[in-house]
């Protein structure tokens, strides 16, 4: 569903161009570039988070990742570069959720399968580069024995919520098994503090914002219902649209189809033959055509990538601008976008080839993480300097 | 339902004499009064746990209870007393499984009352004189986050049971609480050994049975349509009839309502004056109409109570026979009655008082139990012996 859509349907808000520039005097940072390219394009009360923040306060931040086999590719990447992006700039604590419990419940895999492509996944995550201080990882299946809080708020949420409404969100039906019942309050209460309490100790009442890809909503829209009778505060929300495909937005990446995207395990060669040969072109059938009328730059899959991927802002737009004026050709714009790939993943790589199981146990261990409330107090001081 | 309409519509099987003689030779000793006068009247499979019994292999136990806030009133000891006898003559480890996430999803009350009385329910358990080397009690609370495989079981019973499926046995509907749908599992997976490895190890093959009041029988259903499916046995059961209501049997026990039964809290004078005043009669209108019609026994709340608490054989046949006959009062029954369950009470009472918290902990640590599969071997060869 496009965006715009997606907003009307379900009432979520967009993100304005005011309240990114707002984000900005928050920080004191300039905005990400999926910020300000409508990459994240949607948001729930991200502005109680802002005003938070300008109070001095703190919160904390929230995303996931349902474990698979294969490689991550640079679509799994997108919540977790903004959401590295936004644990710098606020300073805040970070807790990543690994579904294998969902995984198990949803495809024909064991347990172990399960649980082992949570602690594989975990390396890839942590080579992202979140601060270990500041960053709690766990799969489900763990920490659902560490921790008595995370069954117990899993119990309060599914004693607020009917099968009807359930499955007026879901949408499974009679046949579905009773797992997939069962399994949405397990996404919810990572959205509540008290279910962190080697972070949070006994505070309940920490906000949370929750950066991912819209077609998680659903599990945070039953999380705002419920929150409010469990006394809890309601999840603030940021919304990524859908990573494209090689072959073009309408199509779906697919992980059984190695040539439908980027993967981080995909050596610098693949990358290059993988964006000549399957990168959908928006540009024309001639050269001669191409100069006259300019790339088509909105079907252009090296221009969503670059949209995604290349962060300097004067680099990408020059691109688009000149792809789209026709004094670029397709080719040129290709050996643009696997620069920037072949960089993002050897760099990934090198990092990943870093990442220790002695590092992965620490990010995995349930424990205190640096958690200031009043971290922010120096910044709101000083924005109040500013403004007077 | 009465009994015989359940074993006919479920299709469980009634305790035969033949098979309450089989289990008095597989273990030697005579049959639990509870046996013989049908109180525990239907069964599934087991027949299959005396086989294994026969062979030397050895099973263990599983019972349970959702804790309230009452007292325990003499009906919820009535599976609890089976459980205790079938692990004496047995000899084999017991899991007590206390349900107090089922009650927080079912009743008006928060989590930590729930998990409170469960605590005050354990010690009316241990002082019914459970073997603490072969007995584990645990609160659901608790062990979610003990045991990682107590999670694991619970997710691959849901993997296999539809919405359609829960519904049928359970007849809950869309306006249910998802907890409902959620539960059900977690009674189910303390029938299958690997959800204990501290007691099992990786033994995922140990037999399961379990006595319970028929009403729980659909949990057990459930869980038995499942287990071939995850390569697991099916657990037998031993099913209890409803313990009545002093207001006789089509009466309801109420926890609201202390006159409806007798508590193991009750003084010596309550006891003495709710059966006195409350337990309906099958005694005649006048002393002449009863000497010649007789009581009718099949009514009388105090020869029922004697049938599941007068453990003289003797004794009780010589009363309910007098009775019928006219020969006794019921006030002379009620005389009878009040010293049987003045002393069980009394008797359970000063047990109550020497249960520790200390004790307590101890039931309720996760542990090695004393499980010998072997343990029944000598038992065999002397049978064996016996039958050349």
């Amino acid at each position: 569903m496009p965006g715009l859509l997606y907003i009307e349907k379900f009432g979520s808000s967009a993100l304005t161009p005011d309240l990114v520039r707002r984000l900005e005097a928050a920080t004191g940072k300039p905005a990400h570039h999926f910020l300000k390219r409508g990459i994240f394009f949607s948001h729930r009360e991200l502005d109680r988070i802002l005003t938070l923040v300008e109070q001095g306060k703190s919160f904390y931040l929230y995303t996931g990742r349902g474990p698979s086999s294969d490689a991550m590719h640079l679509g799994h990447l997108v919540p977790f570069l903004m959401t590295k992006w936004l644990q710098d700039v606020f300073d805040v604590p970070l807790v990543i959720q690994l579904t294998d419990d969902e995984k198990f419940l949803w495809k024909d895999l064991t347990l172990d399968q399960c649980h082992q492509m949570a602690y594989d996944n975990a390396k890839d995550i942590i080579a992202i580069g979140f601060d270990v201080n500041k960053t709690f990882i766990f799969s489900d299946l763990d920490y659902m024995a560490q921790c008595s809080e995370f069954y117990r708020n899993v119990l309060r949420v599914h004693k607020h919520v009917t099968y009807n409404q359930m499955r007026a969100i879901f949408g499974f039906d009679g046949s579905s098994n009773t797992g997939r019942i069962m399994f949405p309050p397990v996404q919810a209460v990572p959205a509540f503090s008290s279910s962190f309490p080697s972070i949070f100790g006994t505070r309940e009442d920490v906000p949370c914002l929750i950066p991912c890809a819209i077609d998680q909503d659903p599990y945070f829209r039953m999380t705002r219902d419920v929150a409010p009778r469990l006394g809890l505060q309601k999840p603030s929300l940021l919304h990524s649209i859908f990573f494209p495909a090689l072959q073009g937005a309408m199509s779906k990446m697919s992980a059984s189809d190695p040539n439908s995207s980027i993967f981080l395990t995909d050596t610098q060669a693949q990358i290059k033959k993988k964006i000549n040969k399957y990168a959908f072109s928006g540009g024309r059938d001639t050269v001669e055509e191409h100069r006259s009328l300019g790339a088509d730059v909105e079907v252009d899959v090296s221009c969503m990538y670059l949209r995604f991927f290349e962060d300097d802002d004067q680099k990408y737009e020059e691109t688009i601008d000149k792809y789209s004026r026709g004094e670029l050709l397709t080719g040129e714009v290709k050996a643009h976008l696997i620069d920037v790939l072949q960089k993002l993943v050897l760099d990934h790589q090198e990092r990943r080839k870093l990442v220790t199981d002695a590092d992965r146990e620490l990010f995995m261990t349930p424990r205190p993480l640096n958690f200031r409330p009043d971290a922010l107090k120096s910044k709101q001081d000083k924005s109040t300097v500013n403004a007077s």
